[in-house]
């Protein structure tokens, strides 16, 4: 039995809410149980010196957490002056995934900025933020398209991520923060909607996992992905 | 005719939702316009070196703007490595302004951190954060009630902000960006539901203005402020 | 009885000796009581990025205090790798006062630069800060006047800071430490010779104080103004 | 054909001298083709706040790269004044990897810091760092077992890494820079003797991988891994 | 014909003003021609940690340079964020210099910081502060004498340091600005009033010099520095 | 008799192996006992801002160690986001020593970079990697001569480096870390094959020392460094 009652299989309940913040080109709120993720996608009309005269636009991504997201507050990294390797690594991350999915050469010289900022944390943050980025940055090209910048979306495809873990020796989908600290291993996956990977993080901290149970998270992250991707074309279509 | 289309002494539609925040002690989301402010009060079991063994508590606070918060993105606070003179004068502001009105001989030897994070921004973020903000401490002080931590909420009175200036030579309330950008003169005014003046901060960068002007200012923030003080209220009594 | 002995409208022995530093355009240092300012203003042909191409010139302020400026030493900014809030206020505020009284058009596109660096400290080094810059501000235009650089002093007016209090339940002009540290509110007035009012900011962090109160802190803080104008233009017909 | 003419499931060749560093408890300096690594491990007698009192150890790692290990020179990140989200990226990696085969019970509050110091880079520095320092840590328990600090060596198995990627198609194992500048993916495994997955780390910036190709790379991983197990034990011998 | 008009063997003119700072226990303001430095020495009743428990005293300087102390302003370092290896250079020199001529057994676990900063510069600010700082301490160490913190003055002898330099090929003493600008090799020489040497920093940035010219250097040097030990007794007998 | 059985005017055995780094245009690694720094040479074909259009080349060197080189594990540099005023003092030394062998007309607007990398440290880190850079840089220049970017190798002559010290009153030549640490006095020179000084760095922090005692540190100088000369030729035949 797992903390909230799910099934093994059951995603928590996901809602995408667009246009949060008003002066964004794409935005949503994306939750996913009590987790919560504010999305923007920010336009700049140049790209970074190392791209320049390439012909090819940018995507990347920022990411942060509000101090009181968590249970007890943690410290503003503003107020530290520097980001920890985690939310480093975490906005890496969330870039590498939605330029997998970019047509960079149709996009043009341009940069798209996705800021994932936490408002409340219960695991699973990073797969919300690529989750709810991608529409944001969907909602963006859209805006690009209406204003003539764009002729189409240069979108690929669709991208979602979700977590899956060893808890008990179970192997469960989307855990949330009572199951993630508690976990054996925990998995990352980064999916698009055909069926590709994108990325893949699995890590052990316990003690080492099996082909076998690799592939049981592997199959559960299918599985929630496809909720998602269903999931983002609803908050598309009413935004 | 101001540019939202309101009389001189009108407030833009403000509104507080408590518990925003699923973890803080107490929050609350504060809208006063379009600008968009989550405060959380955080508690803690002790105070910051300085204050050790003196019997009284500690309330400060921290401020923060989401980068896509505004028209055109601005850098993240944490990337950059350093708190603007900007952002750190405001937080002191927030700080002084709660303390104030609390008792913290009553309070104890504990601290509260106010975390006010502006997720839109339309001109007003400091002082939507103060009057938030109170909102949030005393819904953390109701709570460690409950808790027997304390036996009274320890507020002396209620303190809200609002910004007053002079547009076009004509004094007006609360002003939103259109107006603060172009504004002759503008003044933040943090006072007390007993009528008391807890910080004024009146600035003119364009031209020095009169004792009269100053004058009409403050006659139209308390107008405003005794609005924000109903709105408080209302607030917690469905909180 | 003030811990000085001075009445409750006096003001502290001001003395203003221009030329202090050899290299600046404009230099002096003003002692305020124990309080002493080294002000500096240097020229540079150019203006920061967001004022290129604007015709207007740029006034600008940094603010530092020496280790031992105070009865204990205080750690150095430049060791502990940032600026504090505080300094960061009161070099924003040096600047905005300045620039309030300078005709940046007729400047030109130039920058000047305010350097107040506190030797010694005894209360209400930013409004010395404040005096002493306009003289040294002053000072340096008349360099670039002899230097046929500009035509006329592109200054409007004369400016002035001083601080009031309430201390005991009394409006007291020009704080010193003892009382400063003591006082139940205090004030900052930066005014103009003209009877404008440039900036206050009014503080209570003890109790909020009433609009009577704050009315007699201003009429102080006239008078007080009145005889720094005097000095500086004293000062100026020395140097 | 690779660049290198290696077979597609060929590790380039793999040296491991130990005793590199004259001071350091544990210490070796790994060599996989052009990539060198030094890799030392300091034991220190306590361990970080955070795990006081919890009766267990503390494996932990710092990663850093020489500015001309790499073929243009890089900044060095002393200098700049902080280390890349890259950088931290890699250290967390290698200090989970090896508390993945540490029994930290058996260890008792003690610390181990793992330094990876590339000298030369050529592709896959952080497996080469992750297989070198699993041989750091195994001679610095030896070390302390020597001295009667340890009853016996308390890991629980080996653990090294290797990466592999798809480059025109094609699965490859062990991947040199000109490889992995062009990789369509590459994914770094890090396993364990006994079979065991500690980390997956599968990326594809260009585009989205399938499951059977991933499957792949896997079976080269663990054929690449068996081997540098075999050098891992050979170095100890003889060391 | 130096650009002073100096003979090759002569010192600027020096004064040393005591008490400048008000609230340090020790302080001065020395004069060497044009350079003018304020050293102040400021008395902690500890230690830092890793001389804990050691029996002795610690001296301890810090170095800054006053923003427009220069022909042309320099960057303020505590806006920057970090102290130049300049500064950090000068300041671990003028502490080694203090410490070799104090008895700190004698001292006590007690600190002593003195901080020279430099209100005007032209040439020699490192010396001057050498010379000024001692000036300084001794008054500290007096002050401690008649506190009854300590029975005598804990130390064992005068320093001073002059700056001599090749200068067309001329060994000239006490080097200006205008002069060290243009010289072909300078040397800082800090000795004791019982002629011995506590440091020597020479360096030839144009091209190597001989140890005949070396020794010339030295001679002035001692030359130069008989005529401030004179100056230091001299103000310590006013102050 | 010496902790290492050296007679007082003997070397530690040196070692120069040219090559070590394969990316860098000239590189070698140099042994001085159980001292060892990895040299690296890097070309870059423009000049720092300040040296644009000079005509004049550029030789500039950074300095490192590495985090276990020592007996206990310091920390890491990059870690702790600032490099130490130890650091900085070195790497400036190193740069100007090769700056004052190099003919900087002859060399054109280019720069090098000299990094200098403490693998293991007992003693005398600063003067081998002086020693041994200008084996790098010497190398660096010669594969530009072969590239034919320059006509000739443009240094003026050799230039090496060595510490002395007074250990228990006696004068003795490249102090090892155990003579280093007990030192009454120490001193590195930095001389040319041609005789020449560069520079001279004598510190006394126990006792100040004489001037006859410095002149046997110097005498002892110039013999180790005649024999460091020889090594670097050695290594370059080879090389």
């Amino acid at each position: 039995m797992r903390p909230s009652g799910r099934a093994t299989d059951a995603l928590r309940d996901v809602s995408i809410t667009t246009g949060f913040a008003h002066h964004a080109e794409g935005s949503c709120l994306i939750r996913m149980g009590g987790t919560e993720v504010l999305c923007t996608a920010s336009v700049e009309a140049k790209v970074p010196p190392f791209m320049r005269n390439s012909g090819l636009g940018w995507v990347t991504a920022e990411y942060g957490m509000l101090p009181r997201a968590t249970h007890t507050r943690g410290d503003r990294e503003a107020a530290r002056g520097k980001q920890s390797g985690r939310t480093q690594e975490i906005q890496r991350l969330i870039g590498r995934s939605l330029r997998a999915v970019t047509d960079r050469t149709a996009m043009g010289e341009m940069s798209i900025t996705l800021d994932c900022d936490v408002l409340n944390a219960d695991g699973g943050t990073r797969c919300a933020s690529i989750t709810g980025a991608w529409v944001a940055l969907n909602l963006a090209f859209r805006h690009l398209v209406r204003m003539n910048v764009l002729k189409a979306v240069p979108l690929i495809g669709q991208v979602a991520a979700v977590s899956c873990g060893l808890v008990d020796g179970t192997a469960v989908l989307d855990l949330d923060y009572a199951e993630d600290s508690g976990a054996e291993a925990d998995a990352n996956f980064v999916l698009t909607d055909a069926g590709g990977i994108v990325e893949i993080q699995g890590t052990a901290e316990k003690a080492p996992f099996t082909e076998a149970q690799f592939q049981e998270l592997l199959t559960l992250a299918k599985l929630g992905t496809t909720r998602l991707f269903a999931a983002q074309r609803a908050a598309l279509e009413v935004g």
